[in-house]
This record gives structure tokens, sequence and C-alpha cells, in this order.
């Protein structure tokens, strides 16, 4: 069966039909779950005792927010979760978030330089950079911040979209930031994107266990199949992606 | 080890610190958690191979929202939930709460009759009717309810605690409704209640991942020994229970 996949400006309506007062679910909501989702992926990619030294690097919007939330559930499974957040986000819901990690004393990198550091140690790197709003190219100070993340040749989970890829058109064109960047693994939220077809990493997760039937056929996507109570669903890579 | 509880002014105060602008979380994301450990729970001791009908009773506090929420999460787990929410709350979580469910097409019983009727073919009831700061006696309509469910000999799933008990004190005295409620399964939220020490039904689960162990040290409680990414953890029925 092929992948269907949601274009950026679909991508933006589903997410207010869902936050709107028909949609009936707020933002915590539905980041609480994304993150939540991510975290699943983590642990199925590389649990616990293959390493417990993840870095979390959050871009700005909420693709970043995702990523706080996810760092918060790996230090309860017992990771040891560092976070760089060179441009935090002011709103209540990131403020918070902030709050519920510094309590749980997961540490907060302030400089590139700790940040390059913490690569050092990583087992894994969550690339929650930039998501399906993201419009190229990778503006300072995140461009260093990728630069050196995809440098370090570390195992990386991206969340919804690599970062520095177009939503639609993938990859950056070669000579551009990003152009060489493959993460081993992907986690698409509540839909894939049409770049995933430039995807060939190691796997594809779908996340967001809260898309009803009647709104994936709107949108004109499938529900993801998820089994048990997994919050995450593997898709194979290089499944063919539905032409939009 | 003893199993440490939290007497209701000091669940009220832990509640109240968490969603404090220090403690960073909001009702969303702690409803959220809450429901979804009440579903992992029920997964467990309920898979769906063994019956899709679940009930859920639902009071006009926060214990029926994290039955509201446990309903979706179910739903996407491939139950039949139906819910009885005799009386609604007005607040912005609750009715979007509803709104999910209705997109859903989760069924809102809206007769004592229809629920009488759902508690006939139901393979699990989720008593989420209340919760800590319940107060005896159980007034109407949720007597009716309760003792409906309670004739049903249906198994029972109690969140936080099983309705009409005492919070402290457990099942109300011979003669009063309740007094013969035992409910096959609890779970705890965030932290067991005092009255769980009357608790002897087949299970007892802890729920709500996200406690940090220094509020959990500050409030004389262990953080539950969750086990992989499980929301819940169980705790064996009979534990002696540590004198506030």
């Amino acid at each position: 069966m092929a992948l269907k996949t949601l274009a950026p400006q679909k991508a933006a309506d589903l997410d207010k039909e869902l936050m709107s007062e028909e949609g009936g679910f707020s933002i915590d909501q539905l980041m609480e779950l994304a993150g939540l989702s991510v975290s699943q992926a983590v642990y199925k990619v590389h649990p616990p005792s293959k390493g417990k030294n993840i870095l979390i690097a959050c871009g700005p919007g909420n693709n970043g927010g995702d990523g706080l939330v996810c760092a918060r559930h790996l230090h309860h499974y017992g990771y040891n979760p560092e976070i760089y957040y060179p441009k935090p986000t002011n709103a209540p819901i990131f403020t918070g978030l902030q709050r519920q990690l510094r309590h749980l004393h997961i540490p907060f990198l302030t400089t590139i330089e700790e940040y390059q550091s913490s690569l050092g140690k990583a087992d894994l790197i969550i690339d929650s950079l930039f998501g399906f709003s993201f419009k190229p190219p990778v503006r300072a100070p995140f461009d260093t911040v990728l630069k050196a993340m995809i440098e370090s040749k570390k195992p990386v989970l991206s969340v919804d979209i690599p970062s520095s890829w177009d939503v639609a058109a993938g990859p950056p064109e070669e000579g551009q930031l990003g152009h060489d960047f493959m993460p081993d693994y992907l986690i698409s939220l509540t839909a894939a994107k049409p770049c995933v077809k430039f995807f060939k990493g190691k796997k594809h997760f779908m996340g967001g266990r809260f898309l009803s039937k009647d709104v994936a056929a709107k949108y004109g996507l499938d529900v993801p199949n998820y089994q048990g109570i997994d919050q995450v669903a593997e898709v194979d890579v290089g499944t063919p992606v539905e032409k939009l």
C-alpha cells in the first residue's frame, strides 16, 4: 500500500482543525502525544542498554517543543538526555516544559562549545530543530548546530522532517547545508510529509496516535497500523509514496 | 518496601505545585498522562482479545476527565468504549475532550437506562467517578450509577480511589452505598491514597509517570518502579502501607 503524505499547507490546516473549538484538542495534548511518540521511537531504535546519552537539539517552534516533551519521557525511561535549545520560545507551553525539565535536573547546554562536547559523547541525537513549517535555508544559529550534528556522524533521529530538507522537495541542492544529511531514523508526526520519499535511513516511524478515521479520510490519509498500546508504528523504508 | 501514600490535602497540594508556574505542568498534560496510564492498565488486565466492550462511568471532576482521555486511547487500541457522563463539566478541557470523543463516534449514553443496558454487555467497567477530592456520601445521580455498577458484578477498574470510599478511611460503613464495593483493579494516580490499605482486589497499579524524585521526596513518596516505556507500574496487592 502506498504511503500517503501531507503537503505543508495541508499539514498546517490539519493542525488548525485539530486545535479548533470543533476539533477539541489543545496544543498541550498534541505536543504531549507527539513527544511521547518520539520517546517511544527512541526506545525502539536505541534502548537504554545500548547507551543512555541522548542529545536533543531543539528548534524555536513546535518541533522543538516535541523534543522537550520527549526529553522528559526519556529521563523517566532511565536515559540521560541533554538539551540544546539556543532560541527558547517564550509561550507558556515552552516555558512550562523547560521548567519541568529543570526539576528533573536535565542539563540545558548554554553554548555551542557545550553542545559540541555533548555531541562527542552522545549515543543518539534527536533532531527536533524544524518541522513541516520550515522554509529553507537554515538560519543562524541553527546552521552551526546542524552542521556539527551532521559532522559528528552520530546516529540521528529526525522529528517530522530531516532538518534543512524542504518539506516537499527534500534535501537541499549540492553545496548547501544539509545536502548530505540523511538521518538514520525518522518519525513522521500525524502524517508523513512528501519529502519522505527521499528518506533512505534505517527506520521510519509514524507517530501521533490520535487521528480519527474521519479526519484522516478528509485529508486523504491512512491511519497508521499501530500495534497494541504503541504510540508509534513502523513503516518500511522505501514504501512507495503516493503522488499528491 | 512499604507503600507510601498521600493524604488528600497533600494530594491537592501536590497537584497545585505541579500546575504552578514553578511546576510548569498544565492540567491538559497531567490529565493526558493520567488517562493514558489508565488505558495502559486496562490493556494489561483486559486486552482487546478478551472483549472490547468497555463502559466508562465519568464523574464531574478531574477523575471523570481521566476517564475521557482513557476512552480516546482505548478507541485507538481497538476497543469499543461507551461513556456515561451524566454531569458534564463546562471547562474547556472537558468540552474539548468530549468533542474529540464524538469525532471518534464513541457513544455517550444519555439516560440511566442506556447506562444499565451498556453495563449488561460490558466486559470491563471503568469507575472514574470520584478521585482524591471526594467527600462522602455519594450524591445523586451518582448513587444510582454506582449502585448499578456494583450490582452488575462486572469487573471494575477504579481510577485513583474506589468511588464512594473515603480517601483516608476506606469503604463506607455497613448499610451505606459502597460498603461492599471492591473493584477488581485499582490504579493510583501519582501516589497511592491511604484507603489503598483496604483494597483487596486482584491488581493494583501506579500511574502518572511524570513525578520527579525531588517532588516525590518532598511529599514523602517513592517514584514507582516503572519498566521500559510503561506508563503504569504494578504494586503487589497487600503491600504494607506506611503509616502517615
